[in-house]
């Protein structure tokens, strides 16, 4: 507690990059790295490092562009059905196609349009000068600029540079990159994890991030939070590299050393940016007595910043150290799901959901925490709300980089409401039988799908929401919520609702009235989910006032995150189903059993892109797998009920 | 020319493909790949062969979310600025951001709002329950899906993996390609070539991209185009290979062998599809007595066929074989600058340029050659004409399989018009000072390249259009084409026009009075052409008939490809610059000096995409090189001249 606030300043992005460049300029770190020359077949993917200029002329000759006879035009003048040409065996030569054409002949009659005589050819319709020659250069000719430098290589283009004589290319070799991992609570993948250790995720992400980017990629092993050994380690990974990356340690907390780190090292330029999340960030410089000074670059630990550090700062400067342009990706317009507020002042880098609902494209907003790395490997694309925004409205169209293709989103089911695992299980499957099926589920809430379902955000509402007036489950909420236009509804499943207890359950708790006359820690539900409302109506009817519940506050968004609060010792007990239980090997108190719909406007039904859904419920394996999942009775399985 | 007609039969591109799988499942090839178990840093860049479910939760504990202190938050009710709440040593616990959360504590606060006091701290606000805990569970919760089958993972998916407790993925193996090159007229690239060889780049292309799609490649030594050999190859590879690609000899000429060698070794699906450029392909499968089926895939010999052969029938195969959805291009809408006619039966893929012209995007097609593999490398996306259509209207929105981001197509200074190697050397010097910059040219002519312009279809128009009567260059025109808005020309350089002769000038041409006087054989420009114009203008004068000159109707589109005619032999002169004289160590004869002007709308002239270009123009070293180029004068070079 010795600092009473962080001392990081943050910069805008923009800035702060133009400030490390600056900085890697002034220190001399080289502007490029080397060119090197490389045989055709190894320079796919590395960057022109000078213009290729071709060589030689592609066809490098005259060359029949049919298979036929080459002949003399001026020999076939006046040729026509009434009055043929006859050339005898000196007037032509038989040429298949890419053959160069051989003597002074000039054109060529494709073999459809020869007649065989005793020893020659009859002609029955004039050639053209030059018809069927494809000219030398056609494709390309010699001294002319094939390709110029700073071009990243495709295949096409070393078979062009190939066919215009090049037998090597200098292109840019890879840029080296290392990364050092670096704190005491991490270890390394696969090694046991004690109490409060985490695996190293993230030298291995930004080791293939690197990769990904056309680098050679090294990971250190783990440095533990040592000042003096990560500089020792910051040194030895500079002398070899064209950009260290050290993770982690890059905020202001007692063990985040990487800016004093940097600075002992060399020079800190950046400490902070602008953007959410990732913003403590370090940007600076090694120096090295011996050899080019190295840009280093400090990414936070918490995942999602991390990745994101690597876009927006690592990748434009190895683009330039490569001499290409900086990558970008594509764009696409969404309307977005719900408000999003943002931070004045910071760039808001937020993962989004996309989905083509009703022909629009649709941007659902996903968890916005740094260390929810799943709302990354979730996310359809990125909405950068900028510094100087607020936030945008519902429904406002906004700008999204897409991290899929577009073809790919329009083929997904989008589902939003209650989270159940057998919609997991669903996805999974729908993929494994045709890989160009996408099953995304949004976990919301019952309550939170159907609205979702009522703007048009979703092709599919997960629900089991009880109504408390007459009992029933989500029939009586259609009409309050979607009534303009009409729904229908499929069952799913009946499932067993219960407390996930401790193995043994040790409490003995038999009910949801043991809760708070035993003071059991009890995790919940968020506000809108259907197992939040089950509890809320057994409280009622049990004249329980929730405030006695300890942990009614505790809010979890999935069944599966109750049970592993439960299993991790964290709560007692928490509602959800079995099969969440089954999942941790915990206890379960039966409480309920319910019926879990899907939710659809009625013209879906026939929408060929839920097709594959309804199918799989249909499918007697789907049952199976259900059933073995246990707590679920998989017998009115796609029966449509409303 | 025992055969009368071919007996290749085009079928459709779909039909064809599923006619091959078809094959393929009835000859026992495998469905997929083998699945194999991968280390998670080994795995990015597969496809996940079984469904990746979490195996521990992330965070795996609740874990402080801020810097600062544990504590009981039912300990801090009440606390405010006037009454501050004391907490002794035993009652909080410092944390950082990710540190386990210390026995029963509930909440965190963060360090700002921490006062120290002697043997404890002071707090002026009171913590909510759970505020700043990240749960256990926050990213992912044991037991839940994390990844579906057949999902190819990215960095973010390994890490995200690795977090949720594994340590190896089960993925499918990639695919083995082997690519053999077939045909007597082929030689390794960087062995010499004789007369009528040509070096063999088709299997580097290949073998690169089916890298590029993820599979292990291997290319074959050229097999001579003898069908025994041939079968014996196609054997050796299949028993190794997922996938083996012959390439040439799938059309029906003297040489082609691959449909027959294909029935051969086993069974021959297809020959021909109604695809253009590309339709002799075969399509196959390969039976091994000792091992499972291999299919087989003959590609056409033609570079730009071979290319999207792969792209649109290997390409979905090995998706297939992996379990993944297939590739996709992303798309976009441009305007098509001119008229398109198409053979209707076949599927007609049209490689295009694309620019941001007047706030819009303008597809011009490329080239439609077969051979010509620049109009490749040179594409900004393709334009499939569908079998059904006739080809589509100048104007008409069409839809554009992007080959290059839209970003960097937005940044491409569009000049279309006349040729001359100093738009070669400006596109790749200003590449050079900045990879963002992009200068396209298209090579249409002067007349062209001003009605483009007119069009709206370019930015810049290269000109040297002489006008007849008044003996003056490109102005007079500018009335007349461009008449509605206003031009601005800039000069770019006089230039010396002259016949490119053989060297040493055996012919002792003097000028163009000779070529006819001669009966030399000439190399023509196309239509449209300045340097045509400057032919006509003179033959007018000399009061010679265009048809006294022998190759009058041989066109080239550019001064190079005249050199390189003049330079095999197949033509004794062209008019053309000197640098193109030089280029190929040809002899030159001067016949005028002219000035080439760059046309352009003058509202263009402040429009930053093409400061970089007037910068060129500007600057010394730029001038300096045009100046080494020979035959060039730069003294105007820049000046704004109407």
């Amino acid at each position: 507690m010795t600092r009473a606030a962080p001392y990081i300043h943050d910069r805008p992005a923009a800035e702060a990059f133009a400030a490390w460049e600056e900085a890697c300029a002034a220190a001399g770190c080289p502007e490029r790295v080397e060119a090197v020359r490389m045989p055709l077949d190894q320079a796919v993917g590395r960057v022109t490092a000078e213009p290729v200029w071709a060589r030689s002329s592609s066809p490098p000759f005259d060359a029949a562009a049919m298979d036929g006879i080459a002949v003399h035009a001026a020999e076939t003048v006046g040729a026509s059905e009434t009055t043929p040409v006859r050339l005898d065996a000196s007037a032509f030569e038989i040429v298949d196609t890419g053959d160069p054409i051989p003597g002074d002949f000039d054109a060529v009659v494709m073999r459809e349009d020869v007649h065989e005589l005793d020893g020659g050819v009859e002609l029955r319709a004039a050639a053209a000068p030059y018809q069927y020659v494809r000219s030398i250069g056609e494709d390309v000719s010699a001294a002319e600029l094939l390709l110029p430098a700073g071009h990243r290589l495709r295949p096409v283009d070393v078979a062009a540079a190939g066919a215009a004589g090049a037998t090597e290319l200098v292109v840019r070799r890879r840029p080296v990159v290392t990364v050092i991992p670096t704190g005491d609570e991490l270890r390394p993948i696969g090694s046991g994890l004690a109490e409060g250790e985490l695996p190293d995720t993230n030298s291995v992400m930004l080791a293939a991030q690197a990769e990904e980017a056309g680098c050679e990629a090294h990971r250190f092993e783990i440095v533990p939070d040592e000042p003096d050994r990560i500089v020792a380690a910051v040194r030895a990974a500079a002398a070899r590299s064209d950009l260290v990356i050290v993770i982690a340690g890059s905020s202001a907390g007692r063990d985040d050393h990487t800016a004093e780190v940097v600075a002992e090292a060399g020079t800190l330029a950046i400490h902070g940016v602008a953007v959410r999340p990732g913003h403590p960030v370090v940007l600076g410089v090694v120096h090295d007595a011996a050899g080019p000074a190295t840009p280093v670059l400090g990414a936070p630990g918490y995942p999602v910043s991390a990745a994101l550090t690597f876009d927006i700062f690592a990748a434009p400067l190895l683009a330039r150290l490569e001499g290409a342009p900086p990558p970008e990706a594509p764009v696409a317009h969404a309307r977005l799901a719900r408000k999003l507020a943002s931070t004045m002042g910071m760039d808001d880098w937020v993962r989004v959901r996309l989905g083509r609902v009703g022909g629009q494209l649709v941007a659902t907003p996903l968890p916005r925490g740094a260390g929810v790395l799943t709302s990354l490997v979730r996310a359809d694309g990125l909405l950068v709300v900028p510094a100087r925004l607020e936030g945008h409205h519902a429904g406002e169209e906004v700008t999204v980089r897409l991290l899929r293709g577009v073809g790919e989103i329009e083929r997904t089911i989008v589902a939003t409401g209650s989270h159940d695992l057998v919609l997991d299980l669903a996805a999974s499957t729908l993929r494994e039988r045709d890989p160009r099926v996408t099953l995304a589920s949004s976990n919301v809430g019952s309550l939170g799908g159907l609205t979702a379902l009522r703007d048009g955000l979703c092709h599919v509402a997960g629900s089991h929401l009880l109504d408390p007036d007459t009992g029933e489950y989500t029939l009586p909420y259609l009409d309050r919520l979607v009534a303009d236009r009409r729904a229908a509804v499929v069952r799913l499943v009946h499932r067993d609702q219960g407390l996930i207890v401790a193995r043994g359950n040790a409490t003995g708790v038999t009910g949801i009235e043991d809760v708070a006359e035993r003071g059991l820690r009890y995790v919940n539900r968020q506000r809108g989910a259907g197992t939040r409302m089950l509890l809320d109506h057994r409280l009622a009817d049990l004249d329980i006032k929730p405030s006695s519940i300890d942990g009614y506050q505790r809010e979890e968004h999935t069944h599966l995150a109750v049970a592993a609060a439960v299993a991790a010792g964290r709560a007692d007990c928490g509602l959800g189903v079995l099969a969440a239980a089954r999942a941790f090997g915990l206890d379960f108190v039966p409480v309920a059993k319910e019926p879990y719909d899907l939710v659809l406007l009625e013209d879906s039904l026939d929408d060929p892109l839920l097709a594959p859904l309804f199918e799989l419920l249909d499918s007697p394996d789907f049952r199976d797998a259900v059933d073995a999942l246990g707590g679920y009775d998989t017998s009115e399985m796609g029966r449509r009920i409303a």
